[in-house]
């Protein structure tokens, strides 16, 4: 086990109609004025934004908004609301929507306070040591942007999406989550949603740190939980304990808990961010894509933990561990499809995909090689890309 | 699943040679002179108090001492400790030692800012709302008081021994973890810490909420690492990875994130309080009699969740609820047995147990009633204390 150092400080308000308790959190927080920061609208027609309007007022705290987030959010909104931020004189960025809209406000949230411009902490020129307290409504289980101290952004110039993390700077101070929120999500965005936060969980699974059981485990418990519920979701879209516990499992997935004491990879999501920034495509559905690609070609390079995976978490019988790994991929898939996930570009809606850019997009954000699991070079990351055609 | 709201804000500085950051972690709680709290005067010798203070010394924190503190820490150190705190005015407190160190670390941190006396909060006379920041140098995996905000500490008027649970004030604000202090514990406490973690799980996995599967599978998953891991640390005590997976462990086990969600149930820490109280026997030693007594007992009563255990942590294969609970209490007895742990009084050196003392002080510490999982009156606990026999 590796050497760790791990704070998870967020507070997590659960259940049933604690978006009521929003406006007493940001109190809490010591903020007066907040910016409050949304998607594209139904989080308003569905009353939400009313009855945090309403806790917000009852605390006695003012707020100026930001509306229309859109997924995979870009650099221009982020840099607009730090204006206003300023102009308007808040001291505190509160998010009510799901990843994108929670990975704007901390963007701002780290921008307000710093003199150069925001993109300098996503493009490594500067570290990020401070930030207005970030609150979060939670409205989609999927990003694990509510317990996470990351943020992704897309930058317009040259489409480059890139995930800044933070130890602490940007861990929301509070996530209010209810589960009955997510109840009108529709089945491709529940989905997508699944797989991405089964994808927090397994860039930190697969791993070349030896003996880290106890991390493993917490890991595959959590995945197990997700296969066991995610079903139940598509099928029963109103189920509270089912929705309920995705919700929590999608937390859980990316807070860092599955990652304490080893060494991490992220090449998948590195390889889908650049199928999100060049198609547009839904990030989870993405990563639907690209990860049963990635084990593929592990499973001929690496596959101990790729077996361990297919063994533990799927129940796969096979002694020999390439056998094992494949034998994983196929499972994975299969659950990804039964959840009426795309596992190939082409269901993605990419035709003819040029992966000469996306290889050469890929190693220009991440650098060459890149992985470390196994170290990808160019010939490795195309080869990948040609196993999602 | 119920509502829950939880928050775990302790920084985890877990590995080799993490010891060396306890003046800096000391420096940004805000803190410039700490009542240092250890034990029976191992950690001097094994040289880690030197370390220690240096580390103090050069974050420029100041210290003063108070040692020999005991298993089963008593209120009258408490007190001591807290008047030696406020005349020495210091604004912090570390603790250096395993889970008796920290807890009476924590009570003190509680005491010293509040006008009455320390127990009231103990006593449920009052709500600690503040206490000084405490930090932790953890040299036992067992208590998981590094990462819990509780405090366990025996009134000697009445041995009574209670627990104080508190959401914030009591939380370490760090905790340093270094696998290889624990490589010279003697194999008898191993064994009990290990029970001890088990216990924790096994208290907030018992439960009668329903839809739990996220956290039912991270107990599980805890559960699963330490039962692999236990008989490594016993076969060979200097393997650092296993004594770091069991370390870490300990602290899943008991900082919340097994309980989210959930009524818990904490009657088989109230039995075996009493018999610490009563005996003065080693508080995971006492656990690992008396939990097979009480699933046992549960096995008749309410054995679906027992079953359950049973079935994913241990692999029982029995259709009949019952009847794989009972197996599961067997597997459970014979892996404590494998530790070199009692499963029964006599071999806890208990002979001839005052049962009627024990089951009065039970139910005059936790109510009549008591038991969240199934109501315990005074037959109950009879009927269980004999089953411990």
């Amino acid at each position: 086990m590796d050497n760790f150092s791990y704070c998870s400080p967020t507070r997590y308000v659960f259940g049933k109609g604690t978006e009521k308790a929003t406006g007493r959190l940001t109190a809490e927080m010591g903020v007066r004025k907040v910016r409050m920061v949304s998607g594209g609208g139904s989080a308003r027609r569905s009353g939400l934004i009313d009855r945090v309007e309403s806790s917000l007022k009852e605390a006695g705290i003012e707020w100026v908004e930001l509306t229309g987030i859109q997924p995979n959010p870009t650099d221009d909104r982020v840099r607009e609301g730090i204006g206003i931020c300023r102009r308007e004189e808040v001291d505190g960025v509160l998010a009510v929507g799901g990843g994108s809209v929670i990975d704007t406000a901390k963007a701002i949230a780290g921008g307000v306070p710093y003199d150069g411009d925001f993109w300098d902490f996503w493009a490594g020129k500067a570290v990020m040591e401070r930030a207005l307290p970030v609150g979060v409504v939670l409205t989609i289980p999927a990003a694990g942007s509510e317990g996470s101290g990351n943020s992704v952004i897309t930058r317009l110039d040259g489409m480059h999406k890139i995930s800044l993390r933070t130890d602490m700077a940007l861990r929301p101070k509070f996530a209010v989550m209810n589960p009955e929120l997510t109840f009108t999500l529709p089945p491709y965005q529940t989905a997508s949603g699944v797989a991405d936060m089964m994808a927090h969980i397994m860039e930190r699974y697969f791993t070349t740190t030896e003996e880290v059981e106890t991390t493993d485990r917490v890991a595959e418990g959590v995945l197990k939980a997700i296969i066991t519920e995610a079903p139940r979701v598509m099928a029963e879209p109103e189920n509270y304990d089912a929705r309920a516990n995705i919700m929590w499992a999608g937390t859980l997935a990316h807070n860092g808990i599955c990652g304490c004491g080893r060494r991490e990879d992220w090449s998948s999501h590195g390889l889908e961010h650049e199928l999100s920034a060049v198609y547009g495509v839904t990030h989870g559905a993405g990563l639907a894509v690209v990860f049963p690609a990635w084990m593929t070609f592990m499973s001929d390079r690496r596959p101990a933990k790729i077996a361990q995976f297919a063994r533990r978490v799927f129940g796969v019988d096979a002694a020999d561990d390439r056998e094992a790994a494949l034998a994983g991929v196929e499972r994975l898939k299969e659950f990804f499809k039964s959840l009426g996930l795309p596992v190939r570009m082409c269901e993605l809606g990419i035709e003819n995909a040029d992966i000469d850019l996306l290889v050469k997009k890929f190693h220009e954000d991440k650098g060459l090689p890149f992985g470390p699991y196994y170290p990808l070079y160019e010939a490795d990351t195309r080869e990948i890309y040609r196993l999602m055609l």
